[in-house]
């Protein structure tokens, strides 16, 4: 088994500046677009853990609950939370901001999204644990799994009494 | 309360042919990319329902199981599948076909993103209801609900033992 | 010979958004932006005609009466018409829509594109007849040798007094 | 009536390098974004003879004989014909070019495309007369007449039997 | 005058993946392209010094020694070094990495640009002083004056002579 | 060592509309964009002197004096001045112009850009001689030694005491 890594020097930057082709007729960034920038981001970082090419397998729900205007600066933050076998979680928290007209940065959405490391003929390779070190890196660790469950009862996978993690939330 | 108005009359249809900058060094198509098409055509479809600008509120889980190759032809079929008073859920349905090598089509995703519908100033305005007809529509018009007590349960604006749709699949 | 295939079997569906990108400095779509569309949906359409590679051999005269505005969505019904050996007639219809003001979907523009199916090398291959099969389809049909004619008069490849078809519209 | 200008005035040349997405799956330049092209350099060239903003009004029958790989340069090269009242009749000639292989550069396309001039709330505006000066320029301008006929027939706003132009070609 | 801010507030860091459109015919990711990237990546540092519109006033001498290729990961860290009233010096540097290959990140540029704050008619506004902390921000602040006449003699503001700063350099 | 060239015979003319993506929130060209264009057009010109494949090595100080508006035509002309062994320096100078609103065309912005020829497997290549015939192809053809010793100072691979063309400049 590859040694492990920590999730700290997975750690990938991105900024991005909001243009007009971004926007829809309110002058707001399109869903979408944002949708297309956090997998970028996060398939870099991805590639930071694995050393390897990576495709994305999943993405977990987005809500996209602050509106981020054209001319904003958008700043991603991508870190792995945990690895299964050829597969990463990737976190991945945005921010925007109207730095031109002094405002702050606002956090605007988080997400989660999975990667499976491929060789060149896109078959799936074993990629190194992730060693999680501060507290917040061990929290998304822990929550890794349940969440791997829901994506799995989601995708059909797993049947939902199976999901051990998941039925200890929904019985009170 | 405006007159509901049928699923089917929201129907859109879009294509796209995949090219070069939409790939990794694979050849396969981005999914950040695909998320991106996936929103456009919602958000047209949603629009189709509105008749108003719409904004995208959130997306739900999706899986890529299926890689898509450079020169690939996409399709988009999207479909509102129920409102919320001023949010409608699409339910949109993607295949693939390299139909220069005379290949089948293949089914590759499907996913729901949820938009909200606004005024010029970007309020929320009330939409139609949602008038399903055949069996595939009703299916979804009722499982909408549950649907939607996930996302409010992974947003944390609702506690999962309150979340009682869910609840139920849960509890064997 | 290839054995025939129905016209509409070869329908395909594009929607586009107007972007700003797309616009002139009155805000409409300019007209190449248009052709380039038009030219990928007709593309698209000969392929699924040929399940080959296609590449495009002309387009004729293409007017643009109505401007479509910036937010506009552009919604393209592609489908073939005639076939001659290795080549294919494309009919291609646009309509455009201010669908968020809740106004009616207006005809824009029509054309005809013409596309050669070609081998892994390039060179031209035979692909397979169409079948018309509603009345609109067989006006298509027929028409299509007319039109033939005026291209390859406008080419330079045929005399304006051996374009049999063309003299009879000219003759009073 | 504006003073005349001499069409040379008008000259425009633009150039393009074709980039991967702009070709096919044969590494040949896609149809569409050439038109795309000639609409922008024509349209360039339609401004500098109104001085106003200019809408492409059509563009007639463009056919491509000869493929335009990835890597080539491609050369425009646009000039006024003749101008009616408010539009303007533009001739563009393409050629292309494997520079870097050290061949030789190659006539592939030529086309006429037509502009209205119009004022700040897009309607039509007379436009100065074009003074052919050159042998080319002076058949080309006399030439216009008949294909402004041509595309009257075919846009169904001229009877074939009173395009006079056109008749005397196709009566032996 | 502006309260100072340290130079370490405006640090900037920007990541982009290196795609086929980015890329020659040698697959190396062109100048012009890194050049566009760099100035968006400093102009972005510069607003958050400013925390104003910040347009380009000039880039100095930028030398491209190492080739970066298709599907490298390219990173951008910007900082500002100095201010004079109304313009500031970004001074930025690139990485680019084969990271999938498990290659080492190479420095590939660096490079000073200069922009200047204005308010909404683009009128150039004072912006605050740098604070210089490190030992290399202190060389890039003091060494910002030689830079800044080197500026100005080529832009023919300054007559080499009185480049006292630059003079010292030629003078054995 | 290849026959000489004469410098007029890689004259390059490149034509570009200012579209939305291009410019900022003062709806302002961006001189990123504005530097991509510019080594665009430069590397043609420099293909059409080697008749190789050309990387660009480095680029000049550039200051951006004027701004370029949204809708502007700015127009390119890149020339060789000379070449060294395998480099070419190409000089490029920028026009912008509101045809639309009959404004006079502005020179904005002049350059200089340095390519290498290279092979097929990236090594340089020997290119020809340039042959300077008007004055002002001579002034830049002998002032090039001038702004190469400046290039090879910046870059660290000379020592500002041996550049004998510099030093003449900055000694009184």
């Amino acid at each position: 088994m590859p040694i492990p890594k920590a999730a700290r020097e997975s750690l990938t930057t991105m900024t991005e500046m909001v243009l007009p082709n971004d926007t829809n007729t309110l002058n707001n960034l399109m869903g979408g677009r944002l949708l297309h920038w956090m997998d970028i981001c996060a398939a870099i970082c991805a590639q930071k853990h694995a050393h390897r090419t990576v495709v994305t397998a999943s993405v977990d729900n987005v809500s996209f609950a602050e509106p981020i205007k054209l001319g904003n600066i958008v700043t991603f933050e991508a870190q792995v939370t945990r690895a299964f076998t050829s597969s990463m979680e990737v976190h991945i928290k945005v921010s925007a901001q109207n730095i031109a007209a002094g405002e702050a940065e606002v956090h605007t959405n988080s997400a989660f999204y999975t990667f499976v490391a491929v060789d060149q003929r896109g078959k799936p390779i074993e990629v190194p644990p992730v060693l999680a070190e501060t507290d917040e890196e061990k929290q998304l660790y822990d929550s890794a799994l349940r969440r791997r469950q829901l994506r799995l009862v989601l995708a059909g996978r797993m049947k939902p009494q199976d999901a051990t993690e998941l039925r200890a939330l929904f019985s009170a």
